[in-house]
């Protein structure tokens, strides 16, 4: 029998796979100067000091990093883990979970909670992997407001209501794509709406210490009385997103849930890139890491925001406190899935905004990046993004 | 609100975890003799040469490794895992998918084929790991039978007609728990009742380069024509679990639905691990390390089975030719569980053949793994084993 009879799982009836990942492949070409990415710049991966402390573990407990590992975590990560979202973040959590980057623990905290039909209240735009990640599990997303100060409390409180919504998904600090954070006091209106009406919130944070200007806010989930709140941090922003180490941190319940999931899923995360991350909190590296590569993402974030400030009066665009990312509204008429055809022919490349949104549309937005690219590949880039949209402007 | 009042997705409901990974953690403890893992043993871990690749693909290709890369694959092992496929298993596939841990191929394949309420048909007993993904999918599991050549083909197409089941999950060679190989009129006759009825297979065989004694086998796959059988393979048994590298081969549409699947499931593989095994193939290195553990594990496996030939006639054994496990039918009045206890006690672990089961039962039933003991382990926990049958066998 032909195998073009077989048919797939309905889950897949409305995902066609992650249209940046897609952009990815065609704009891999030698001299492409990209914003599309969500990467660290070269320069932030520390690829000496991890070959160090790759050979350090493997020497030390090497049998053990080869062996079958425990779901829960390599012991003495799990152990460094605690520590770290306890001092770091102020988060009293009562259990861990460290996973295969924390695109997986969302993955999980849906396989754990969502039946097909139950509603997840987003911000739109949000982070496309996970958009497509509750769309797999067959969630109906609710779109909650959003402006400069994050998502609408008031908005959230009324969808609440009138959805009964099973959980709440948010970035809080810099979101992916618009750069946007939540206000402190629209936090821990989150953590209380979240305690009122018993919904889950999943906040996703990895962009928190990537922090250029203004001031720290602490996490929703220090807000949360009763363990509503499930914290979702990674490793991938401030190490290297190659290795893949993220965790999850919350209510023990569903971290056990999540674990049980995950013994199906992967049955643990490699023991040898646990055993490098645990190594930098151990040694306390990453302080003066992040300190490094945040001062070089800050300058290029400045770069790119005094290009755009030179850019016609009609294009709007954030101005974000720290992460990766810039979000631009252009003139109405311009669509930006052209406009990236004709950027990639002069070999600039972008994201266009339609694809962050749960239903698309907002044709005339796009996501900037900045941290991938040098000074000289912002200040050419940006010059021939400006002149294509004064071009389009025309038209 | 407190949280006791947060209910979990319905597909948990009839999944509680793994009862083996509960029993490591009981049996955990200084001086236990432990025949419960599937672990390879302590010497057959290669922890000096992975530190030494490690060290070189950092030094080589550090930023790459370190960065974001492709849900596909890292390039370089991509290319060097479809040689090896078709050289070393004689597979033509024509799409392969490096993942984390072939645990993780099972999870994508339901994932992108299982709806809830299909069928799955499965030997029973068959890998627990796997049996509790599938009832995480709601699949409905229908077990085929099996005797000393695998898995009954007449019954398989008496069932498939029946049941219009849409997925065969199958470990063929060196089976998880019975340590039994289907015979390879069987394998051909399998691929063709695939191809003939329109059912996809599920060739799971992370055992099949231990083999002590006897012929090597070719893969299902090898006899698949239109792309219905999926091969999952896994360098856990020959490498390193820890590291958590596997892959699956298969035709080109249902790969890219579980490549859209992992985008949203850890995006990708860590990049480090699949460069490490990358240098396994492209320095050739696995043949030799797999005759020297496979030369370990026959005599571990010989010594197992002179043991077993001393025991009480009653107790029936398999007597496979390779792999990690002897299946054993204890007499009907002992309670494998119960024996477990007693024989934790002794400081010697085993796991109850009943978890291995679709719906329990066969309660005299234990699987022994030989590889993750020493001769003398094997030598004294055996003795122990011997004693307490026998003391149960009087009661």
């Amino acid at each position: 029998m032909d195998i073009t009879s077989l048919s797939y799982a309905t889950r897949f009836d409305h995902v066609s796979g992650s249209a940046i990942r897609e952009i990815f492949k065609v704009i891999a070409q030698p001299g492409m100067i990209s914003f599309a990415g969500g990467n660290p710049s070269k320069s932030a991966l520390p690829d000496q000091m991890v070959s160090e402390l790759a050979s350090d573990v493997l020497r030390e407990d090497g049998k053990a990093i080869l062996q079958y590992g425990a779901t829960e975590g390599y012991p003495p990560f799990l152990e460094s883990l605690k520590e770290y979202i306890r001092t770091h973040f102020g988060i009293q959590a009562p259990a861990v979970l460290p996973v295969t980057g924390s695109t997986q623990a969302m993955d999980l905290l849906c396989k754990a909670l969502i039946n097909p039909g139950d509603r997840i209240i987003v911000e739109n735009p949000s982070f496309l992997g996970n958009l497509q990640c509750m769309k797999l599990y067959e969630a109906e997303l609710v779109p909650v407001r959003s402006d400069e100060n994050g998502l609408d409390p008031d908005h959230l409180e009324e969808l609440i209501r009138k959805t009964g919504a099973k959980m709440i998904y948010t970035i809080p600090t810099f979101q992916n794509p618009t750069g946007r954070t939540l206000s402190l006091e629209r936090r821990r209106r989150v953590a209380e709406l979240a305690n009122q009406y018993g919904i889950v919130v999943a906040e996703d944070d990895p962009y928190r210490d990537l922090r250029y200007r203004g001031q720290d806010l602490p996490p929703i989930k220090t807000f949360d009385e009763n363990g509503w709140v499930v914290f979702l941090g990674s490793f991938s922003k401030v190490i290297s997103p190659g290795l893949r180490v993220g965790y999850m941190a919350g209510d023990a319940g569903i971290i056990r849930k999540c674990t049980v999931g995950k013994q199906s899923t992967d049955v643990h995360t490699a023991n040898l890139t646990q055993a490098v991350v645990d190594q930098f909190l151990r040694r306390n590296l990453l302080p003066d890491h992040i300190k490094k590569i945040s001062a070089d993402y800050a300058v290029q974030c400045s770069r790119m925001l005094d290009h755009l400030s030179a850019f016609p009066g009609e294009v709007r665009y954030t101005r974000p406190e720290g992460g990766l990312f810039i979000w631009a509204e252009l003139p109405e008429n311009i669509v930006a899935k052209d406009l990236l055809v004709r950027a990639i022919e002069k070999k600039v490349a972008f994201v266009p905004g339609t694809h962050f949104f749960v239903d698309g549309g907002h044709e005339n937005t796009i996501r900037l990046n900045f941290s991938g690219s040098t000074l000289s590949q912002i200040d050419q880039g940006m010059d021939i993004l400006k002149d294509l949209i004064i071009n389009e402007m025309k038209q």
